[in-house]
């Protein structure tokens, strides 16, 4: 309330840094910008906490740009407050190696939270870093000690409403009774096929009502700031569900060409800038120009946040006095260090121990060390009992009136949806107080690709707990049984695929999905039993490969993953039975990891010589990279009971053998041959 | 109306059969048949038109399975009407290499319309099948003859409705007005997760209310079979909504554990099967047991559908003497084949012809063949002018009353919907008269990888237009810059990844991809111009790679795809003039396509003899298959213009050479280097 010509200059001037900085690129979207300003404007200066200076401050709002290509709003804003973006920031927009690119980067750029612009994912995350906040305060807060209680807001526009993965994140969002998250919805009516009249004509009111959110409406998103204020003092008041604000703006508004999509995804042309400029009272002459009065109207919010957060360290000093435990716990959750010696708890076993499926070796490291390690927390996509990822005494993260848990639960019923589950663990992540892991089946993690992607690409630890990996599920058939996942998330870069081979390899692969701050993990695991290997042990799997059967006069080597890895140490006995030929066998849980060991101990584990021959009931397809001759299944599984398919496939000694056989003919005429290891040069990595 | 003991006889039927199957494999799901069996006989045997002699016929009713686990239910269906499903099949249900796998699948058993199991497909399938429906009934339709006016039914259940797809297809369902659509939604509570209210508590009639649905309630889908008739049969007036069913049932009916998850995945103990076939009235020491009257009840229902048939033919059979072309086109469509000479109509371009984006070759292809391939109708995922998905004169497939277009139009608009965009591309292909494409960036086909799978799988010829293709795509930035997209899609069995070079290649990936009548397609295309190459013709282009540049000399071949091999071409100048090394190049657009070429062509292409380098912007896993050493990317991109992005990745004729030189180098003291085709053994595909 109370708005003045100052506050007008503020908006305008967000409006005009955007339109220079897409028209300075010759790249970017303007129009998303030109519209939003109003409501940035006063989300951020009358209610939004933050300490510019201390991006990382614990309680600060969070802010997520879920249409992630009007990123020069964020810029413009970041750069307005005093974040570490300057006018030659803006001036880079959209170059390379700038911390301006074309959608925000959260591991780049201060101030920003997620990376958006892949169309639904932000008000994912957003739900995400609500949960979070939620389960955060839940943990922490006592009375009189408030740590958390920043609310969530995200600005989203048509093309993340009809995105589904937005759809299952708000459908949980309204379940889990989310009051602390603000949506703005831009309803500008217009995508870059036109009006949005074309496609997407639904009642996206009704729809977030029928989500159980609360809706709200304002009809003049261009002018009319007090309405806009009022609806997020409302929204905030909303305490058991989350608000969706739609808001009804011009896309470009002032252009010459506003409310059509021409402004959408191209800068203005110069004429259309002039007019513009003068319009809003500013030198057409000028390009990034920021009136110090503007300067100065940031500036006294941003000092307000960074005040804010001084009381609040004050408050986490007193809380440390009387919570010292408490204090600790979460101090170090922020660093993002696990506690000291938690790794003690990671299950080890012996070849004397039992065959378990490893999806039940999951499970089994999941209650050992949940207790340990407060932050972990997990749910699956309404696959629990087959995931087998919830530890005993879990307690489900339910709102409290529900009777079915509590926000200091941490384990969240993500239903099926699991794309939605993995935009939501990117968000959880993101808060940092949490290490989020989900379940599905590994064939189902495809349905996640664009989150998975982002996790990779944002450097978030997030764990897929994926059981069902393969063709030895068995029954469910081909529509369940992954052959290109493991190829798929291989080739994604910064992420780990692990397919542990036993119960001592289970271990190594959480331990270094837990410890790997800044890359996300899979986790593939069997729905069968899985013997204890002789020669595997913690130590070893940790590097990602490793010799599991060493013979010096080796005349092949076997390289293998998972479940194979079991049936190649019985092909050994039979080809040394039946052929006189004797073979190594290498377990590979994890390539990446492996790729990073020195080259001297890599061709330690596939060295020269001999050839080598992979192993694994999927595409084979990478595999290349790693061994002479791969063994797999570049065709669609088949159903039925997992040993007829296993042995349809031949994935049996026999099969293995007859393969190693053929491998080690076909290449005996050729003198020292040179492990795959060895290249030409590096690669750009 | 008019319901008997007979008719609970036979649901009976249906029931036991489910539950027996379900024993008998020890593996399956018999709760939804259980509580769907009711519902199941009222539709087959009330509503439903259609010929189990002949499951291809045009004009049958359609049936989607979306909640496929429930498979028993249409394999018992299918049985009992007659299909070519035996007791023997169901007594084989779940093992290998039999017609009734885990999940339904559509090309090995007759009357499975499409592929089903993984959630949310299904109910997105049928909205292709009835948009398919629509626009053949605009198409072929005449006073007199009404060639196609089939309904589209679908069961799914709660599962279904969580998943984002469903939510995309519902909600352009809604939009398209298509009255011809009737979902029945299993409302049973339940799901793995136990009851539906620990994740799933919105409000599903709001819902889809929103989407512009007409919603029907049955409250005891159980029992009250008249309530059922009342409702599909209200459900058939609605000529300008789809229709939501939603349908109360008690998972697993009859069960000792009916209504709880304990009934939902696994089969029933044999004292509980024992009480329910005596609760049947059926002979507890019988199973797999089918009175006589059921199936004469069945049967009667399958001879009308036949006398339907024969109707429709001889009403066909008029139509063809009234309308001989359209007839005649028709009769073509349902083959699958093309009109003959279609092919005439590619565009072909020579060395002297302008540098173009392979977006807009795209384009010029539609634009040449859209008239003289009349069953291509195609869309976008709301990046019409980025994809350049549209030829000039198309009219959108809309509803009438919108004024936008009408059912005979053939672009859709899909929205940001592209997992939706692959499971409505799914339906459409599966109705018989229409080959679909649909355009989106090529990152975001990873959006609809559960689609893209299920179209490899059940062998459908979906196109995708996957412009904007690599990090030539520039300013956008990593999060639109494929890396690991292509290696996760040729991956992928029964897929082809197509990269034009250039014109005639695009072309060729065109020709190819739309006369593989089982084989889904994704056509890789760049945003930036690419020049006309010398020595690219379609009739090399279809064999899926072939040596563009000749050199009996060569130190090296260059295998590369896309917008790289022009670099190549000028990287082997460049190798010719600094260093005096010779190069082949060879241009590989589709290496599923080159891989079914006969090893002696193959063998041409990649000889022994050389080293081989291949060169492409993304992810280097899986060219391992192909050369020895690999130019790529196994990292994420950078925002910036695109030639910027080029040059820092060395993506030049410099940064190629560069590792060619390094490539002869390291490879120089290996006599005669084997061709990486040469291989041990045969792969399993």
């Amino acid at each position: 309330m109370g708005y003045t010509e100052q506050d007008w200059k503020a908006i305008n001037t967000i409006r005009l840094l955007a339109v220079d900085a897409t028209f300075n690129s010759n790249s970017g979207h303007p129009g998303a910008p030109m519209g939003m300003a109003p409501v940035a404007h006063v989300l951020f200066n009358k209610f939004m906490k933050f300490n510019p200076k201390n991006p990382n401050w614990l309680n600060r709002d969070r802010f997520v740009l879920s249409n992630g290509h009007g990123c020069m709003l964020q810029y413009a804003l970041l750069h307005l407050f005093g974040y570490g973006v300057s006018i030659d920031d803006l001036k880079k927009f959209r170059t390379v190696d700038s911390i301006t690119p074309g959608h925000p980067e959260a591991h780049d750029t201060p101030g920003i939270e997620v990376t958006t612009g892949p169309l639904g994912q932000g008000i994912s995350n957003a739900v995400g870093l609500a949960i979070a906040q939620a389960h955060t305060a839940a943990v922490y807060n006592k009375d009189g000690f408030s740590l958390s209680d920043n609310y969530t807001y995200t600005f989203l526009g048509d093309g993340c409403l009809m995105e589904g993965v937005s759809g299952e994140a708000s459908s949980l969002a309204g379940h889990l009774q989310l009051g602390n998250l603000i949506a703005i919805y831009d309803d500008n009516h217009i995508s870059i096929d036109g009006d949005t009249n074309v496609a997407f004509t639904e009642d996206v009111v009704k729809r977030y009502e029928s989500f159980g959110w609360e809706v709200l409406i304002v009809d003049d998103g261009d002018n009319d700031l007090d309405s806009i204020e009022k609806a997020i003092a409302k929204a905030q008041q909303s305490k058991d569900k989350p608000t969706l604000i739609k808001l009804r703006t011009t896309i470009g508004f002032g252009s010459l060409q506003q409310g059509t999509h021409g402004v959408h995804g191209s800068p203005l042309k110069a004429d259309d800038i002039k007019q513009l400029k003068e319009k809003f009272g500013f030198s057409p002459e000028q390009s990034f120009a920021v009136p110090q009065e503007v300067y100065d109207l940031y500036n006294k919010h941003a000092a307000e946040g960074a005040a804010a957060e001084e009381e609040w360290n004050k408050l986490f000093a007193k809380y440390g006095e009387k919570y010292p435990n408490e204090a600790k716990d979460l101090s170090r959750r922020l660093k993002g260090d696990l506690p000291e010696g938690w790794e003690k708890s990671l299950p080890v076993y012996t070849p004397a121990d039992p065959a378990i499926a490893s999806r039940k070796l999951s499970e089994t490291v999941l209650q050992k060390i949940h207790q340990i390690v407060p932050e972990l927390v997990g749910g699956s996509a309404d696959l629990t009992g087959s995931n087998l990822t919830r530890w005993k005494e879990a307690v489900d993260f339910q709102a409290p009136a529900t009777g079915l848990g509590d926000y200091a639960g941490r384990y969240i019923r993500y239903g099926v949806r699991e794309h939605g589950m993995g935009a939501i663990m990117n968000g959880l992540a993101a808060y940092g107080t949490i290490i989020p892991y989900g379940g599905t089946f590994l064939n189902f993690v495809s349905y996640a690709a664009g989150s998975v992607r982002l996790s990779a690409l944002s450097q978030i630890r997030a764990i897929w707990v994926a059981t069902h990996d393969s063709i030895g599920l068995g029954e469910d058939g081909p529509t369940h049984q992954p052959i290109e996942t493991l190829a798929h998330f291989r080739a994604l870069p910064n992420n780990m695929v692990w397919r542990p081979a036993d119960g001592n390899e289970t271990s190594a692969a959480y331990y270094v999905s837990l410890t790997s701050k800044h890359t996300p993990s899979i986790i593939a695991l069997s729905r069968q039993n899985l013997p204890q290997l002789e020669g595997s042990v913690i130590e070893k799997g940790i590097k990602g490969g490793y010799v599991l059967h060493e013979d010096p006069n080796a005349d092949i080597t076997l390289v293998s993953t998972g479940s194979e890895v079991c049936i190649c140490v019985d092909a050994v006995k039979y080809l040394k039975e039946k052929h006189n030929i004797a073979a190594r066998v290498v377990s590979m849980p994890c390539t990446e990891v492996f790729d990073s060991q020195s080259k001297e101990y890599k061709l330690s584990v596939l060295p020269d010589g001999k050839p080598i021959m992979s192993v694994e009931v999927m595409s084979t397809l990478g595999w290349e990279r790693y061994s002479h001759e791969q063994f797999g299944i570049n065709r669609f599984g088949a159903s039925g009971p997992y040993k007829d398919v296993y042995k349809k496939f031949e994935f049996t000694p026999e099969g293995i053998a007859k393969r190693a056989v053929a491998t080690v003919e076909f290449w005996k005429d050729v003198p020292n041959v040179r492990s795959p290891l060895n290249r030409a040069f590096q690669q750009i990595i």
